[in-house]
């Protein structure tokens, strides 16, 4: 029960009506005798900056989850931040150090890349479309490089979003090859949906599916239904994929780690939070 | 369950260990199928002033309940203040205007006040004496003040905070007959102990106990434990009693009025409450 002895992850974003978050871990920390909570804090735009830091030395608050639309806005914020944050430009976990000083990771792109190797295809030496460079874009392309990919493409419909991204990941991994501006299905491994497309009816097609080969593994991000027009599209040509909440739920360990609830307990979750979802 | 629909009380405080609130409140939302949760917020003295605006433009956030250290400092931040939280000099829950402007009002006197009604024993015509002056001290004087009594004896350790109370008490009720500087309980309807004596193994009692009469009615803030040296020699005397978390039990249906959930629910929730403590 929440008590003032329970420990708060802030959850902030705004607005909060869509989060997910609270019934994910909840349940867990519940069925683990772990006495904490993830709380939603529906903190605007205009206050992120005073507020993040005030919330971040809140006396029973042990961490922050950062999502829209202040996962960009967060990176300034923090002392620390990871290489993968960095690429991303973006960041979505932040935790005090002993010393007060705010620590940031992102988390985005490692759930997507852990969902696809747990489905059997290993990203070592793979060759990646991913189409959408913002932060959740962004992360992700972070985490196929760490993964040891060897070519990326990166599309958006802003061309200098790609570019920037690309030069990013470039500085971090300068053998990869990177290159920008086709979102052309036809030949990749691995292909992403990183924009928002298939979040409103009647949204385009992110790829030209008639151009996606049936062994090309298919990579979604967005969640409003699990299969989206892409996914059903790709399911159809018999195309593996992996469903947006697949990235949300792949991590949750990840998360627990980083802010110190042990990897042996968080190795425990992903069945418990499928269930409880 | 918490999700991002939600609606908060932040129960701001530092420490919060101790905080007893969402015990009292939280089953009994659930049990009224009212989503809203009260949440813990430790915030230290330092950071309040900016955090108390800041958590109260939170989407997500109904209202705040003002623990110590900021009951008095919350007067500051207010746009409204009610005559009691004036008297008081204290206030402990804030809720937003429409316009967003911020409203206070102290219910630590009306609880202890309906708490000692409940009991039989009307505080009209009565004569009271209060020692401790601080923030609990003065919320129950002008409470006492609201319901009737028509004389007052202050009484505190620092006999300045005293006097002060004695003069935002005679401004609001002139009629009143307000006197200050002693703690001797004989002679008086009800006497109270405002001070924080009997938290600790050894404190002093706040009031020479051989000089309370059988008749009189004694009310004690102290909740460290239920009866407290104070009420275990007034109960060896005869004494009626009141404990000091039935001020905090009293005050329930004032607070969740004023966030705004109704009357009739409120009246609905003592019992609940009791039993789920």
């Amino acid at each position: 029960m929440l008590s003032g002895k329970t420990q708060l992850i802030a959850h902030i974003g705004y607005p909060t009506e869509t989060f997910k978050a609270p019934m994910i871990y909840n349940p867990w920390f519940d069925a683990q005798g772990i006495d904490a909570r993830v709380v939603p804090m529906g903190v605007k735009a205009e206050d992120f900056v005073t507020a993040l830091p005030l919330i971040m030395r809140m006396s029973n608050v042990r961490g922050a989850l950062i999502t829209m639309p202040h996962k960009v806005t967060a990176l300034g914020l923090l002392a620390e931040v990871s290489p993968t944050a960095q690429i991303a430009g973006a960041c979505n976990a932040v935790r005090a150090r002993e010393d007060g000083a705010l620590v940031g990771d992102m988390f985005d792109g490692a759930g997507f890349v852990r969902g696809v190797e747990r489905k059997g295809r290993s990203l070592r030496g793979a060759r990646v479309l991913v189409n959408g460079a913002g932060g959740v874009g962004s992360a992700i392309a972070a985490s196929i490089a760490a993964a040891g990919a060897v070519e990326l493409m990166l599309h958006d419909a802003r061309p200098e979003s790609a570019v920037a991204l690309g030069e990013r990941l470039h500085q971090h991994y300068p053998r990869l090859k990177v290159r920008t501006g086709s979102n052309d299905p036809a030949g990749w491994d691995v292909i992403v949906n990183a924009t928002p497309l298939g979040m409103k009816p009647g949204d385009p097609l992110p790829f030209d599916v008639a151009r996606i080969a049936a062994g090309t593994f298919v990579g979604e991000v967005v969640m409003k239904t699990e299969h989206t027009p892409l996914l059903q599209a790709a399911l159809a040509k018999g195309c593996p994929v992996q469903v947006g909440t697949d990235m949300l739920f792949e991590q949750i360990p990840a998360y627990l780690e980083f802010f110190g609830y042990g990897t042996t307990t968080a190795d425990v979750l992903r069945g418990t939070a499928r269930l409880s979802y």
